[in-house]
């Protein structure tokens, strides 16, 4: 890349010297600097938009505690205030609908027409404002946490703009009363404000805040944070966002999370007292089940068959989620459509759905005219719906009317509900608005688990206890159970129980709900991935997956069947040429040094960026000005230089402050561009040049090229560079499962593959992942010899190894001691020998 | 060590030689050869009772789920059992107390007698069984356990009498009604049940249950489960658990603990409704505070107040705890008397304590003849004990007459209580009995939680609450809150809260408890460590300590401040005499294989184990047999060496295998020693032989001893020697804080540290501990250049691996090109200049 910069500014500078003779290139010239400018630029920095962490100290530091503290505090207060005022937003958005909805009702289709326009016209402007302002803010951000605490940084999701526009988004999508979530979003609101935090109080006091890797640590706090404001469930908060964005946890970090997440969720809560709605602080959909006698013992079998038919529901709502997404991808009209008029999905979508559940219509039918609140705070009630099938005792909670209808069953109305919400739901997630699948989810669950509830009520009307005493069925703590297990399907978790006690504020049904948990994670992890999973390889995020229970055959991958082989790798001896075609050849971030290419040992790595600066040093413009002032002292006296001389001589009566003896700096006073391009010279962007001089050089060029190529064939002087002496270092028949647990533990980008020493290979995070998502492993692994599986897994020396070590200590004994000689291959059976005993 | 068992082995053949000939040595040989067996069968497990597990790829591995499964039930429903069945007989005991105690009402000399000879007695077997049978049981086991987790094997830990003693040690100890507690205990005894059930499953089906890497995820299971099963809390149980005993945690165990301790719980739990203890599932101290308005938002000062002095409190408990421990160790009288008499202490202990809580004598005034279980149920009671300062309505609970007093107010007896109960439990845990800490705790820290929550109720008779609607406060929910706080500033854990919640089966006082619990940890760790790391140092346990929060000096301690310099090695071209020398003086369990002395260029590590059967294959018997064949057949016509001759012939016959080409493992017919010794042969034990032939060699000591000579001097044949080729390596500059969290992130036991590829150092888990526990690095480290401390951190490149570097590549460049040489200073100075930019 850097050389593709100079042969293209080369040539440019070229082709412009003869125009400038000719006159008026000025402009191209000043054009093609900007373009190499950015050249460069991108060049320093190589993928801009995601480049990964490769050093693997930066996850572990502690950072000062009493600042830690006041950060935590900070970022409690600014999402507690952000929850609430956003829940505020939303209901009155909500209560604008209704009121809308409820001032029209003399006039049917106008009546429709208010409870469609309103959430169309806002996911509508939800969508195109996400678009506008920051595309990064769609979706749950969930996944995308999960890739940024793994150590890829994806820059643009942690921006002002993206907070703005994530916030905004989601109010907007939340108040159009669609079955949206707030979970998702909001733990990537509060990594957003983690991190604008860091960058604000790094201005303002700087120190510690501007650490990097401190960062990271406050990151994770943050994700329990926006799961603990949003359901004032500080313990579920932090366990939730350590299921679903950690592999490896560091249990010292653990109580920055708890801190947060309990001070943000107090917060929350003390504001709604605050506010007058409520007298005190309690859960946020408080429940009133029976203390004494929860459930029997003998409703357990029903709770475990809740939760594995609530593990299916999770896996098929993560398979139609995904379903969606894929067909709106292959239909290729479809698609193009899409692309080009990115607001008709979104307007489509809400009209469907909106349509469906308008209450005079088919929402009767399916409690349409609820919010998502009203309509769990009826699920969780801890009376009977019904006894003997029909409605009888129905009228005592507010929004009863929306589940009783005339003509139908309670249990039409619930399956209705259940059927309709799912589809609905996985296709509303889909929308480019910010939205999270957590909260309809965690409702269809409920509903799932009030239908069970009742069905139980109807079947067994006097309870189930075989004593004296009457122990009605409460089918609310099956909806309890229900909307656990099913969350708990669909993202994988078991902490969704613990959420579900902080939100209900009861922990009776703690072994029903455990129990559905656990069996609905079982049934779903063994069926799907998780939705977050699920999306992070729809987004095809840079995150490695997973290594999936059961998959033995990942024990017999080696590294050695998944490396790259062709390194690319500069050696002590290399000159500055062949750093140049490396630089221009290879992508990785790091480049290996080996001693020699004869011994392959493997050094060190060094930065792409140092190998940069070294070959601008070598190249840079103040040793072309040495070597043009010594060729113009040379031929001081020819016509054609003179013009050259006299330039070289103003220059030398503007260095005002004397240089220091290695790193010279000039300053001039111009345009670099022109002069530069005029010259020939090939100044580099990054020194600073402000030349006023103007002097034409008739004819320097080949000069300057043959002193380049001079130049080019010098030893790389590593004097001035840093090098990583210690990059991490596999070897050939480390297990893939090993190499994905060190790459996961440590944050890793790549690892070199040595054997005894001298480089083989190299493994990147893209090799690992092509490994682990199997399309490789099953046809493109090397054959290993038969005997070679049946080797014990933990036995690390290898035959090839071995044979290396070998060669290398025969030659040593051959200098030392005179022996008989063995055939080779009978020392290679030798090793065999021993090894398989 | 192999050395020594050598050269006493020779000293003891000559001797025997010398005897033999007297005749009637033959005893003496024998108990010798058993001692130089002793000896090498140490030698090849170095340290038996405690080892490191060095390979770092052990920690990671997923086991067939299925197994698992099967595995984790069988664990939960041994473990439920144990649980209930020791409960039971806790029960039973303390049951049998009270009945003595009640029965003899008429004599008080008779009760007292009655009342302090039972737990006198039953702590007097409990520590006397324990020492007899297995003294690893005594104590809590979770400071074990945790640095079992970190890779430490404690083998005897989890063996089967240990189990034995601890079950019955731990019932015999709570069932005398000391202030102890179940829960540390049942962490130990939950491990040993899956480290049985591991051994015992691999017995019967072999397979996955023998790998031992599986056993250690295992392990770190049963810890949830044992905390699971023994408050019935299963979230708490895996959260406390992985908190205890965790550094980082793989989330992807997690659902292990989760399932094992449910599944747990659910047993224990349903074992009390089977039993027709309960009616149904509820927690195990239920209570029954107000759902609607649990406490008011104004109280939240007072629980804060609450948490800060438990924070206190918990620190001054394992402060006071350490305190008698080592007042009791450096009293030598005390200390020697205790040692020879060992039941003594324990007696002494219980008489005490005993006799306080003696009902009719001072145990009145602080409800001496409650059980732990019945005070817990007492204090969380949901009524107010005093209204006014006195206790009115105080006769409903059946514990009542416990706390109140005609004479004394109930403040009186809560302090009394508090005070009483702290000490005693804290001395009372120093006991060489199964016993843990955390109920005691918990206990004292819900009285103290009740007494702050009365005083609050006679402060404010009506509550705090403005508003119109009288809410009296409710003093049970300050005993919950002071129960996790406590135990959470005592233990340094925040999950303290969640088994509160599953404890009492109410979560409404969710912030309250949070709030309390946080603050109590943020005092309660800037004091002391937690009790089990306590207990970690007095024990002098072999495990990593954590790094402290704040402390900055520890990043400017660098490896090279804490090495080893004087690294023991072995190279390519090392004789077996060298080997031999390196396995007498070193100790660690790997040896490093270096290129040359020169060069230094680390290629790999080596066990002990393996350089071990490489010098016995070398000086093994079948050589040893070769060259004496070979020095008979020389001097076969003379006459002093006939014997051997015939002896070896003999021995030529009764070959009847023939043997392998490498690997010759010859079968005779006797007894090794007597022939062996005899002979003067070093005949090394672990090979068969049984010879039966009985010539006597004359002299062929001489010969013997010189070929061993020749032998030494060869050049090591590496070919049958495992070795791994990638030992962890960390360079000089590597920070102290980063090799902590390598060193615990991968369960290293060493480390190498190299430069630029050649061994300069190695650190152990050993030098790691001095230099964090901080006597050494205050005085003994490395002063720096102060240039050196101003260095970034995350400069991985040092000045002195730059420097090694730069002399490798001035040696190319020497070869490659001539360049003006520059000055060493200058150069170095360069470099200085550019890494401080």
């Amino acid at each position: 890349m850097y050389g593709r910069y100079t042969q293209e500014l080369g040539v440019y500078a070229k082709e412009e010297a003869a125009r400038l003779r000719d006159g008026g290139g000025l402009r191209r010239v000043t054009s093609v600097r900007s373009r190499s400018a950015e050249l460069l630029e991108y060049e320093k920095d190589p993928c801009a938009k995601c480049h990964v962490c490769t050093s693997r100290c930066q996850k572990f530091l502690i950072s000062r505690v009493g600042e830690d503290w006041i950060f935590l505090i900070l970022l409690g207060l600014v999402m507690a205030l952000v929850s609430w005022v956003m829940d505020y937003a939303i209901a009155f958005c909500q209560q604008a609908q209704k009121w809308m909805y409820g001032g029209l009702d003399s006039n049917m289709l106008l009546q429709y027409l208010a409870w469609v326009t309103y959430p169309v016209v806002l996911i509508t402007f939800s969508a195109g404002f996400t678009q506008i302002l920051s595309p990064q803010a769609v979706g749950s951000g969930i996944p995308e946490m999960k890739t940024i605490l793994r150590g890829v940084v994806l820059k643009e999701y942690l921006t002002f703009k993206t907070f703005v526009a994530k916030v905004i988004g989601l109010t907007c999508a939340l108040g159009s009363g669609m079955p949206l979530g707030k979970e998702g979003p909001f733990v990537h609101v509060a990594s957003l404000c983690a991190a604008l935090l860091s960058k604000f109080l790094a201005a303002l006091f700087g120190g510690i805040y501007k650490n990097e890797l401190r960062n990271t640590e406050m990151l994770s706090a943050a994700c329990a944070v926006g799961v603990g404001c949003c359901f004032a469930a500080p313990i579920g908060g932090v366990l939730f966002s350590i299921e679903v964005t950690s592999t490896f946890f560091a249990v010292r970090n653990y109580w920055r999370g708890f801190f947060a997440a309990t001070f943000s969720a107090f917060i929350f809560r003390v504001l709604a007292v605050w506010n007058q709605d409520e007298e005190t602080i309690t859960a946020l959909f408080k429940t009133r089940f029976r203390l004494d006698f929860p459930f029997d013992l003998q409703e357990l079998p029903a709770f475990a068959i809740l939760g594995i038919a609530c593990g299916f529901g999770g896996a098929l709502f993560v398979y139609l989620n995904r379903l969606i997404v894929e067909c709106m991808r292959k239909q290729k009209t479809i698609n193009k459509f899409l692309l080009r008029k990115r607001l008709v999905y979104p307007a489509m979508v809400t009209l469907i759905i909106s349509t469906l559940t308008f209450p005079p219509g088919f929402g009767q039918f399916m409690a349409g005219q609820l919010t998502q609140h009203e309509s769990l705070v009826a699920l969780l009630d801890n009376r009977t719906w019904c006894r003997q099938g029909v409605a009888e005792e129905f009228d005592y909670i507010s929004h009863s009317h929306a589940w009783k209808h005339p003509q139908v069953n309670v249990f039409i109305t619930l399956i209705l509900f259940i059927v309709m919400k799912f589809w609905m739901s996985a296709v509303a997630t889909t929308m480019p608005v910010p939205c999270g699948a957590f909260m309809p989810v965690f409702l269809i669950g409920a509903a799932f688990g009030r239908l069970v509830g009742e069905t139980m009520a109807v079947m067994f009307p006097d309870g189930i206890h075989a004593d004296g005493s009457v122990y009605p069925i409460v089918p609310g703590g099956y909806a309890v159970v229900g909307a656990a297990a099913l969350s708990g399907a669909v993202t994988h978790t078991v902490s969704t129980a613990v959420i579900v006690f902080e939100l209900t504020g009861q922990i009776s049904h703690i072994l029903p709900v455990m129990i559905a948990v656990i069996l609905a994670n079982a049934v779903a992890q063994s069926l799907q991935p998780s939705l977050y999973d699920s999306i992070i390889r729809i987004k095809k995020l840079p995150y490695l997956p997973e290594l999936g229970m059961g998959h033995h055959e990942k024990y017999n991958i080696r590294v050695e069947d998944i490396m790259v082989r062709d390194v690319r790798y500069i050696t002590l001896s290399s000159s500055y040429r062949e750093v140049q075609e490396v630089l221009m050849t290879g992508q990785l971030k790091t480049l290996a040094l080996v001693e020699s290419t004869d011994s392959m040992i493997l050094l060190g790595s060094i930065e792409r960026s140092q190998l940069q600066s070294l070959l601008s040093l070598q190249l840079g413009p103040t040793r072309r000005l040495d070597h043009l002032r010594r060729h113009a002292q040379d031929n001081g006296t020819h016509t054609h230089t003179l013009g050259a001389h006299a330039h070289l001589t103003s220059l030398d009566t503007m260095d005002s402050p004397p240089s220091p003896p290695c790193t010279h700096t000039h300053s001039y006073t111009s345009n670099t561009s022109n002069t530069s391009a005029r010259h020939g010279v090939r100044f580099l962007p990054c020194v600073r040049l402000k030349v006023t001089v103007t002097i034409e050089i008739l004819n320097p060029l080949p000069q300057i090229a043959e002193w380049e190529e001079q130049q080019l064939d010098e030893p790389v002087d590593f004097n001035n560079c840093k090098i990583d002496p210690a990059p991490f270092q596999l070897v050939e028949r480390t297990s893939l499962h090993k190499t994905h647990t060190i790459f996961s533990l440590l944050g890793l980008d790549h690892a070199y593959v040595t054997s005894t020493g001298r480089l083989v290979g190299v493994v990147s995070l893209r090799e690992l992942r092509k490994a682990i998502e199997g399309s490789v492993t099953v046809t493109g692994v090397k054959v290993r010899p038969p005997l070679a599986s049946f080797r014990d897994s933990g036995n690390t020396t290898s035959v090839s190894e071995v044979t290396e070590l070998h060669k290398l200590w025969n030659r040593h004994r051959g200098l030392s001691l005179p022996r008989e000689p063995t055939p080779p291959d009978m020392e290679d059976q030798l090793d065999l020998v021993f090894l398989c005993e």
